[in-house]
């Protein structure tokens, strides 16, 4: 098969590799329908996450079943599926509480990679959620947005209790940040304010149901939201960035008891103690439990409730996936849709 | 009146100070019936937090009211009254979310002083709350208790989300870590495991609802607790220390989605970033609520069903303020309680 190797920072190819095969009995094989460049790839691609050898890529995928192991029995040949980038059983104490990302079985899906023909998902009883049918080729972008950057998003919202009667910021306006004010909508937010200073992205945000947008960052953004919120913070923020920079903005935009929700993957990020104490915030996130997700978000998008695979604005063949990792490098991309 | 000013590090004195006066239609004057010494008073009595000029001091206080100002509406004078370490307007939008320590017109009581024979109270009605008439003597410790260290654990114990089927540790095991564990009892909670290497606190935390006691701290703590837990980590964690060391242990002693709740003051406290992401816990804490809990622990306490006051191992005279702070700093003392 096909599949998308990263070399180095900015050298990421497209070789032959073998295909995978059942390893357990709890596996499937599944032919990669669509799959994406994840904000999170481009850490390794810039250089700020060293890698150490050449390291198969992507975590996102829908696809439907080419094999199953003899212990599967949610998930038939055939189905159409999507699944998230941590592979969980769904069964343990942990799954059962709601956080399949922190599965005391979970295998990360990164690690297989899905930038591929095909791909071998672990623990597929527990990990993939097949659609009712076949899905229209419209619908295809929608579900494999549902597998990260929307179960993140959502995630991000649900732990930042975005609710009726709640004003909501979203700090970060990549694909994450965009379909948490998509989620926060949903959920039934009053307000929400987009911080974005990019047209095509803010254009978006109003698509998505932003109802204010400001542009300023850090301090002055924090300035800005208490300036729409009678000076004492959003009830709910959400953290999409995972700099210094953005987890600041996001505890200071955010009132006395209200909640942070931040799934933006932190890199160098160290919290003082003392102004986190008096801040009074709740905060919760890390990497998102999607699989809670995606059935309610399945059913959303098949029933064409919401749209979130608008947020990809380049669709490029697999064969071509150094162009699409450039283009989001370079900002010319919010989120690259690779097909094979 | 005579009134405890600190002067600097370990240099405590009693002396003759003015008598307060009311300064707005909402304040009250209070004679106070008893007050103590907080582990927080520590910070400055041993130089970490420098205090820069002769200072009043104390934050907790339960008395009889003498006087009240024009426009005090829910206090009378003769009530028997407890209130909280900040007064609040009990009104604001921040007070009617429970977070009265943050009130927008909040005004800190340590900056007036309540190891007093009286004490001047901001905001009267929203900050005190009268008991149903004058207390039994040996009512007093508890009701004193629940201006501050019961009212602290109690939050810490909501903020972990103790509750029926949860095991919650508490790490701490001061005043307020000890009545965190009274607090989770009282909330249902089916384990509690206190950590504590002092044979007279261990046995406070065996009465006041403890199930597990064990004595090893830091990393050493948080695998005794997971070895507790079928090594996934307890679902709600009670910090009522303050250090990097206790901050740590608590988050690392969390299952994933499970709750931290941290009332220790943090001093030199910076979270990692990628740790705290990786973690997967939710994090709230503070400065304690403590007026959203009053009433219902003054009710807990009038009808004898919790007897917090236990936490008080010294009582002394006002004028003897001094040894009552020495013991304290000196462990022989968990809580000073001051007569006037």
């Amino acid at each position: 098969m096909r599949a998308v190797i990263m070399y180095g920072p900015r050298d990421v190819r497209v070789e032959d590799r073998p295909d995978p095969v059942l390893l357990k009995g709890t596996d499937a094989i599944i032919k990669v329908s669509a799959a994406c460049v994840c904000g999170s790839d481009l850490w390794p691609y810039r250089g700020t996450d060293p890698i150490g050898a050449p390291t198969p890529m992507g975590h996102e995928y829908v696809g439907v079943v080419q094999q199953i192991g003899d212990q599967v029995k949610n998930i038939q040949v055939g189905d159409f599926v999507v699944g998230s980038f941590f592979a969980s059983d769904n069964t343990c104490e942990i799954c059962a509480a709601g956080y399949q990302s922190r599965c005391v079985h979970a295998e990360p899906i990164g690690a297989i990679g899905t930038q591929a023909e095909l791909a071998r998902i672990p623990l597929a009883d527990g990990t993939l959620v097949a659609t009712p049918g076949q899905p229209d080729d419209d619908l295809v972008p929608s579900l494999l947005a549902a597998s990260d950057v929307l179960g993140t998003g959502w995630f991000a919202a649900v732990a930042a209790e975005a609710g009726p009667g709640k004003t909501v910021a979203v700090v970060g306006d990549g694909a994450v940040g965009l379909l948490a004010v998509l989620a926060a909508k949903q959920l039934g937010a009053q307000r929400i304010i987009a911080i974005s200073r990019h047209p095509d992205r803010q254009a978006l945000a109003w698509e998505f149901g932003a109802t204010d947008i400001i542009e300023e960052r850090g301090d002055q953004g924090v300035t800005a939201v208490k300036a729409l919120t009678g000076g004492l913070g959003a009830h709910s923020v959400i953290e999409a960035v995972g700099t210094q920079e953005s987890m600041m903005q996001a505890i200071r935009s955010t009132r006395p008891g209200g909640h942070v929700g931040y799934v933006g993957v932190a890199h160098d990020v160290q919290l003082p103690g003392d102004e986190l104490f008096f801040s009074g915030v709740h905060l919760h996130g890390g990497p998102a439990p999607v699989r809670r997700f995606l059935p309610e978000l399945i059913k959303l998008i098949w029933d064409r409730k919401i749209n979130p695979g608008r947020v990809f604005d380049l669709t490029v063949p697999l064969e071509e996936a150094a162009e699409g990792y450039r283009a989001m490098d370079e900002r010319r991309a919010t989120k690259v849709l690779l097909t094979t």
